[in-house]
């Protein structure tokens, strides 16, 4: 576009460099803005309206050629392109063509400052919901996957050594709490959004009557901005949903390291479905967890995003600076990675055939029981020393033989160890250790079935967030065609 | 200390390399929870009593052992010190050394890997409410400060350069705000520490017959771990303080750049006292705002610690592994460093002296008004071109007239502007232009005294929460001598 | 492309999953990469050929067939796309389409590993050079605009406050040097990467005759790789190119500051061209150094991708990983944000207007020469310390009488101090005081004029190596038209 | 101290903030430069006697005192304590306290920022030789732990899939590579810290005759600042060594990570002696790769450590600014776990027996070499895409009779496979497949033999350049006695 054109172009004599303008330009990465823009710009003239600082009839023609460009877009028969310098002054450029001269009264009371955190805060909302629902879609898969394994015996780690054994639910259920805990921050980082900047345009509000806090209710915003000049400079809300993003890709990245070793021959704990798979163009024999390893690496991209948003704000004094415009790319990239992450490791997840019987052997010759026989003579009334001194010699007495603890006699058990009855065998398999770890939240399958049921709790209160979360009074009213009605809300 | 003394050094046949015994021991950092890890063992063995777990009689040899230790460490009569390996150690050592035997049957249904995530959430809880104290303080100051100043009139920057004219009041209560947005995140961060793992013991939890929930319950805590293998696992809530404490930084950052910015001879906004300024050992006329600079530079130091937790993390399969005993000197120093921040930041406003006349000397010069003339034209029925063309015209008039606008005769403005009434001067001056500007959260002296009040309101609830903090049942007990009590809470 | 057609799908019975393929695909990105893989393909199929492990008829059918695509792909009428995996495969089917049968040939003695090392390699060396000669650009600007300001006086500072007078040329050659640092650091890198993996295969080199050494050669690098593991797990080139890029992106982020303060009013030591500048779309008075903010920004993203990288290769076991795909997006990154960030700078530059008659009133009303008495007396006998107590007694005097230290009599000042002569005054005026500051490296015009001349040979030796550069073996043949000559180079 | 004894106290009225001392006081860790200073005091005092500017008297009272503060600081008989600002603080006090007046002369021609630059680049030159000697010992370990397993056969791992065989000394040769190229950026980052700020001053240089280039001959540097201000500035030389340290931790984090699954019971290729293994408190059978752990998570922190110096450098403008006070303990820190690090590397390393009986294990029924058959037939005139048809053909073969591919008769083989010969079984195990990739940098043993050598040579030249490191011609006068000499050097 010509320099003319500009919003602010009236007073400069020289064309900006066309180097220059192609590093500051923002409409190549903001232009996926323009949906959450348009909605912005309704809600402030719709306040305008509302507040009598327009006219009824400029305020109608303007909410009337926001609406058919919001349609148009969100028909897929408008696109957002040309070298305007960013998604607002295409928006200006776009209504002008269309309504004429009234697009001009739009800007009263607000500017591109206040407009670029509104139209970033709805958006940053609607990202952390879609994230928020597919992090449901992962839990529900964890829990479906759990549901047949609560009497499916391995080894839980400790320092990747193999500990105590556990159950494959308890194991796979311990990712879908991690996953509970994202979907609060999610929450929380999608409430910090719930400020409306809305009005406090430049960095000193204005001195028309507008309303902000009638322009945060129509975006369905939970308040207004207390102050004018942090209205414009505030970026927390960017930090936040950046850090929701980085934790849950660490969360990821976590259970992507086990699926990675679960699905080598060492482990082989799993094995991968051939849709989630790839081979080598080298080896025939590999099956590739390369999934997995993407997913663990793109850990390394958000946590950079972070990072970049925290170096981006460092120092950076009141109100407004242009170096708040790097927000959006890392933002992006970290909304974007955490979606296509949850993804990904839910179709992994429900790629994954586990396998019982490598699992089962992997509980054979670790003396992984050694600590339940202590702990059985504890409760049967041997001093704790002694227990352990006495459950030390059992060991050695498998060792010698050659067998496992649970395959020993009873009566061997009772030479070392003169309070083992006739149960004691029990405790000593790997079933009969898991199923006396019954302590709340432990492995034992009654005490699985309740975190199962907890956790249906918990995925009901995630998804019942999020489905009751409604269109705002001002998008509703697009929806609806009542954008200029007597009254809204 | 000998090597057979160690808590497993049973099986072991050679001792610990002394370089690796310095690398990889703990004790000389993880000293600071000595006090926390004997809260959790003293929760954890009167839970042990309550369950008949252990018998009375050891139950209280140990609750007085444990309550001793406590004592002496709070009167500073016992410092933690020794070539322990950890904090955990030493404290089982010192118990044994003062009630023998007995102390052996406290580790019952608890392992290291629950016991060192229960004291680290029980610091960092106490150390957040800390940081939550301190920031009430500058919160304080600013509102102190800011009362004298609703009409001190400055500009208000955007890029660094001169906007629109503000109130130093409603500057100042920007900052507190964005600590406002702080003691939030601090609560949420406190609120995810408030997870206790007690039980879980290694990671599969526990065949005796504990009760995880009063173990919660006698330490202050709001929930149970839900999976025991995430309980020993999950550093979520390092990650939240230590965000906490980066963004927090990032905004104490800002405000340290105006310091320094405005303590220079080219805004020359304030003049820093003696007590919070450094001179120079070569140049004798300087007065160096070393103390703002180091704020702000320590910023880095906090986003570097978020960093290395998030490296930390990344990757590392369930359960426990040791590399998550590096998640302590990052954290620690981040919640060291927001403290004294914050403790810093409040001597230096103390000692700014704000220098009104170099404040307002920066209002002339710059028509900053421009765009109140506009806006009046606008309310004054001229359509918005025609206005800001006309405003456009009357800033050319002053300028050839070297004066302000402000300065001009209404019927020189008149001339141009035909809209403009007698009173089209008023919004021209720095002055009327704030007192115009009073849209909700803007800078108008009427709007900042409201703003004052939503302030005190927003101060009162985050000392609230801070008052209505009570010691945890088990530490109540332990000051109030009834530990062995029938009944707690 | 259909499944059965990938490089490995041969044993796999279900296609990939749709959504898995977009998460893992890597030809959206890795497409910039076309040339130099079909470089280090002609390499390598030459390599083949010389050492008779391709029959010379396959060998010259496989050379020109690449070499066509690359014709192709430099003329532009090629262009990479379509539903590949990655750039190697959409090549592999290329070449498969003009060359038939004899293209399965090419991938003798080599694999995916050790070919995607060997292009990103390829790539990051061009990339560098590219940075380093905008960077010789930036470098010159900042030679030209120091020449004729050798004798601009302005205070150098600390602390961002006043401390001594410096020159303008002086000042902007401090930042001449970091560059020349800068350089420094992308010749280490470009070395770096200079290290072949071409014929390490998949992670264990081959049973063929290949020669690995030869290959490096023809492809102009120093040196093949010593083991063929490391050679497909190594990435501290990609590391060692962002760090390059992040020190640089400091330097700049410096510069971008002190473009920021010397264009606003209160510094106002530099005006910015309307090239260069921005307005406001609601303040007309204002000239925004937008692209300065944004350069000072965009240092965060290049930090956030050196960091990214880390946190990519943290805790990875030999040899290939396909985390590491996951280096290309944030290498690309920095390495672009760097060479356009040089050229925004060298634009920002060249449209700064310096305005001597503001940097001179700065030297004004600070004493700013008060060091430079003490100086003068010490070197006319007077003890340090006396020496000190005498200038502070001048500064008192001065600012007694409202003037300026060299607006004194030199009757007033031999008063206070005895060893003054009359030549006393020169050393009290900034320009004698810059004057006098002759050492080595110091601002004294005589001292600049030699570091100017410094300067000029440190740029021709960055200009030298880059134009020493030549085309590597393999592409001067492509270039000559003699890939499939009898002998090379 | 009292307020009034500080260096630039005389002006300022009443004393610092106790806080605010606190918080900015330098002392408590840059008291490990305290050496360096006097050090970098020496040559400053050295080069002032030999260009006059100090009487021989002076000088010779100055340099003498200097030396007997480092004498016994290096004797351990003087102790960096006191509540002095900083290290530079307590040296001037210290020698006043010992010469009296005279002290004060030192300071002519020089200030704390080019003081602390000094010293600070004095201080990294030595950690990073250091950390190199540390590097060549571990270096070494690798090489002797090599050398006996030339033919011990174990998988090469891709995407932690079992890819190639290859021999046990190749797969440590790959990470003394890899250490090779950390003892370069040492090197590197060496030669940065080697340009000598001293006698830049506060930021200007000096009026009087210093001589910058014969302190950084004096100190053994390799230049002197080309520019007083960027002297001043220059933190490039701490990035580079934080750099360093954080690519070599990657390098020991990725086997740190191979020693932690090697020594599991899945992969069980190792065994941890006692002396570097820990246990478990709760379960007995547990021998714990923590040492490793913690290396692997050490690596997190040194990465934080190069983010906070990025955060802290960015935006700031020249010249010294107080932030930079920031660089010292991120940087120690850095540093420190680097040479730790090393050290612990090493330790575990020569701790570790390689169980070469699993690693033969690990080699069977993943039909590993079917590759080689099909590079085999290549090489008999099979054409590409029959032999890898053929391949398959044999592996199903071998799948069917429940045997390895060596383990089939030749004849079965001619069957499906034309071209294959008697000695057609040799590159069909383990072993002959290893021999068989004798390529430049592959595993076969006579390359491997060769790799050693080159390693040899390689390591040679790194002791090499720290054996030939001397010590700075200053500190060899201080050290010989003739620190007053007519003539140096």
């Amino acid at each position: 576009m010509s320099d003319e054109a500009k919003l602010w172009g009236g007073r400069f004599q020289s064309p900006v460099d066309s180097g220059i303008h192609r590093y500051t330009e923002a409409l190549s990465f903001d232009r996926r803005l323009a949906r959450h823009d348009l909605i912005g710009s309704l809600a402030h003239a719709r306040m305008l309206l509302e507040q009598g600082v327009l006219e009824r009839a400029d305020a109608c023609t303007i909410l009337e050629g926001l609406g058919s460009l919001l349609l148009d877009l969100e028909a897929g028969t408008l696109v957002v392109e040309g070298d305007d310098e960013d998604t607002h002054s295409w928006i200006e450029r776009k209504l002008g063509e269309r309504i004429g001269e009234s697009a001009g009264r739009l800007h009263t009371g607000r500017s591109r400052n206040d407009q670029t955190g509104t139209c970033l805060r709805l958006y940053v909302r609607e990202a952390l919901v879609h994230i928020g629902q597919r992090g449901c879609l992962l839990q529900a898969e964890l829990m479906d996957r759990s549901r047949g394994h609560l009497e499916t015996w391995l080894p839980g780690y400790t320092h990747l050594q193999r500990g105590q054994p556990v159950s494959l639910a308890h194991h796979l259920l311990a990712h879908f709490w991690a996953l509970d805990a994202d979907a609060e921050r999610l929450r929380r980082a999608w409430s910090s959004a719930g400020t409306s900047p809305l009005g406090a345009a430049a960095l000193a509000g204005s001195p028309h009557a507008i309303d902000p806090e009638r322009s945060a209710e129509l975006l369905g915003m939970e308040r207004a901005y207390p102050n004018s000049m942090l209205a414009v400079a505030d970026r927390d809300y960017v930090l936040e949903a950046a850090f929701a993003c980085s934790v849950l890709m660490l969360h990821l990245s976590r259970w992507a390291t086990e699926v990675i070793l679960w699905t080598g021959s060492e482990f082989g704990f799993a094995v991968l479905d051939d849709s989630v798979a790839k081979g080598s163009s080298i080896m025939p024999q590999k099956r590739n967890p390369e999934a997995a390893e993407i997913l663990r690496g793109k850990t390394g991209r958000v946590v950079g995003d972070l990072m970049a948003l925290h170096t981006v704000l460092k120092g950076l004094p009141l109100t407004y600076n242009s170096d708040l415009q790097e927000d959006k790319e890392s933002l992006f990239d970290a909304l974007d990675t955490a979606a296509a992450s949850l993804e990904c490791a839910t179709s992994i997840l429900a790629g994954l055939r586990f396998r019982a019987d490598r699992m089962s052997a992997a509980l054979v010759g670790g003396f992984l029981t050694a600590t339940d026989l202590a702990d059985y003579l504890v409760r049967h009334g041997t001093p704790f020393r002694s227990a352990h001194h006495q459950s030390g010699l059992v060991v050695q007495l498998a060792e010698n033989k050659g067998c496992e603890l649970w395959e020993l006699q009873v009566d061997e058990i009772r030479d070392v160890c003169p309070a083992a009855e006739d149960d004691v065998l029990e405790c000593l398999s790997p079933e009969g250790s898991v199923r006396a770890h019954s302590s709340f939240g432990g492995p034992a399958p009654v005490r699985v079935a309740e975190q199962l049921e907890a956790a249906d709790a918990a995925l009901l209160s995630s998804k019942g967030w999020i489905d009751g979360l409604r269109d705002s009074p001002i998008y509703g009213a697009f929806k609806s065609g009542t954008l200029t009605a007597e009254s809204l809300v």
